[in-house]
């Protein structure tokens, strides 16, 4: 255990005191963990479009004061009562959703939708006593997602973190704990392509681009990018995306120009926008007979999927992922030992890295739409 | 090769020559088999709600006269050129559907929807001419889905059957030619069921009841049977089906009424019914994380298959099948096989028997809702 050990900690966290206002730089007092609960020291942090949308919070409850971030690479620092998988000094990936490995879904070989520990979004508590552990002068602060780690230590339940090769550089490996499993996953545990198959990828963002590495990885032949912003095909050629299509350049509807592309459609499809009609088409466009489409992208709460029933009795089958179908304790550190034996390249990810006293500007890069990932160092 | 291998056989077939008016027994000759071609002499048939509907022709192109019939089992009479793989006197069943084993479909390991010899329901004719092989007095009657079983010779395309062990019963496995192997594949090829998981079937005709009887083989432990008509029940308890739902009695969806049942919902679902309602509860009652729904029936030209898109995300799927996924010929001879090693159960399917010269009664059976199959002996 580290001197601080059921102390409180007190640290520098950048706090959201209102909605789409630029975060402050605070000192706030975090508390030491409690039953099942662990402290972590977090190295680096990255911005997910997660932590953006609630912080503009358009539409979900306002959560405020809160302290955000979710993507992330740290140490434990201290544990609380009956936490036995993890000690101080092991280097972790904190994770917005859970595994609990007691509930129906953690039993599953299938499922990685843990009961207890699903994300949850309206919660801004710790579960032990639905109380916060962040504070200034006295003054909770919230909690985003279980993680909050947009601050120098945090406090997460031990479900949510997974323990991983304390060899792996953190500074790349903590984009694992979101977004870039989210669609590798996506590919390589759901969709499944053959070697030599082909897949479309509906949206060159993040998500989209680490769908089609996965999609590079498993061997795929054609990876057919299919996004609005022509901007973005260049750095998807990185990730494997071989061809591209952009939907405003055709009066048709895209699944047809996909079928035509491909004799009949794509092996695989994977949709990473969350727009219904990407939905749609990303089902539309998968060939029949054996053709597989996997949603990844969050829908609005309106949204209603429409199509005809003969396109599934046609043999096109139609599923959703969440988090890429990984359970967080028991997978990830497989997916870092991807990046330790160079089969999955996150470097291509990472375009941006700044000091944790600058966090705003990688709020500014990702509303302008620059890169990928911005890394944020909380030691500078 | 039979002594009247080459020639014009004269035989009784059972014509409608009008839509819904009772068949006729007539004397038609049946021309021999073209190239890739096969006769068939035919010694038990069965009737199919496919051979009705298109019968009745409502809605349908009407194509009359013509010589329905589609559940068969037979032997080979004669082989037209290039017909290397049955001869005469081979046990075969005919199937509605084909397999070229050429084309990408037959070549990929999950279709059977071979682009050859898919079911196509408005030819009435064979594919190496255009033609029919039936007449009375020079005038051309049409085959049916490229069978025409309901006659005592008939010539089908050697990728339509399948070539079974001679020990096997043709009385019996005739009936798995299109309605049993459609439901059974459906829960052993698709749905895949675990030993001990919750299965529900929407609609416990012929074709549900084998679906149950897939999920009774695979060993599911709770088997919900949902039918708006409670009368099926009791039969369907010989399925293997364990609990029952109808709709009707009840003011809920009935996917709120299977989840609560099964705490949160079924393992797997299969369809059957072909209703768009039935289609969007059986997906809608699978447990999230994990669930797999499968649609047999098939739905109505403008249904449209309307879900919120989250029903996805959370991990379920949903798929199609047609024809149990099984290949015609490469898979029905080990589904004969099952019933050869009593895994499967076909004698209570059947429920009825009738000689030829009674086929309309078979269709009053049916009409009337009175039973499974009824077996049409030919030689009676």
């Amino acid at each position: 255990m580290s001197s601080a050990a059921g102390q409180v900690i007190r640290c520098k966290a950048a706090v959201a005191w209102e909605a789409a206002k630029p975060l402050v730089i605070e000192e706030v007092e975090v508390a030491p963990p409690q039953a099942m609960e662990v402290r972590l020291k977090i190295l680096f942090t990255s911005l997910c479009h997660t932590d953006v949308y609630f912080w503009e919070a358009k539409g979900q409850t306002p959560l405020f004061p809160r302290i955000f971030g979710h993507e992330a690479g740290g140490i434990v620092e201290s544990v609380g009562e009956g936490v036995t998988e993890l000690k101080p000094g092991d280097h972790v990936l904190p994770v917005f959703t859970g595994e609990c490995k007691e509930c129906q879904h953690c039993k599953s070989e299938e499922s990685n939708m843990c009961d207890l520990l699903r994300i949850n979004t309206d919660r801004g508590v710790m579960l032990n006593d639905g109380k916060s552990r962040f504070s200034i002068r006295g003054q909770p602060i919230y909690h985003f997602v279980g993680t909050s780690t947009f601050s120098e230590y945090t406090v997460v339940h031990v479900g949510c973190v997974a323990k991983i090769n304390p060899a792996a550089p953190l500074d790349k490996v903590c984009v694992l704990s979101c977004g870039i499993s989210t669609g590798l996953g996506a590919t390589l545990n759901v969709a499944k392509p053959k070697k030599g198959s082909s897949v479309a990828i509906f949206g060159l963002g993040a998500v989209g681009l680490a769908a089609a590495e996965g999609a590079r990885i498993a061997g795929a032949s054609r990876i057919i990018g299919v996004d609005l912003n022509s901007n973005r095909f260049d750095e998807a050629k990185k990730f494997g995306v071989t061809e591209f299509v952009n939907p405003k350049d055709y009066t048709k509807p895209v699944q047809e120009v996909i079928a035509e592309m491909t004799n009949g459609g794509v092996d695989r499809s994977v949709e990473c926008t969350g727009s219904i009609n990407a939905m749609i088409s990303a089902f539309e466009c998968v060939h029949d007979g054996w053709g597989v489409a996997v949603l990844v992208g969050v829908p609005n709460k309106d949204d209603s999927f429409k199509t005809h029933p003969m396109n599934f009795l046609n043999e096109r089958t139609l599923k959703g992922t969440f988090f890429g179908n990984y359970k967080p304790r028991s997978d990830l550190p497989s997916v870092v030992e991807k990046y330790m034996n160079k089969e999955l390249e996150l470097e291509k990810f990472i375009t941006h890295e700044v000091p944790f006293s600058e966090i705003n500007k990688a709020f500014e890069y990702m509303l302008s739409g620059a890169g990928l990932r911005c890394i944020i160092r909380m030691d500078a």
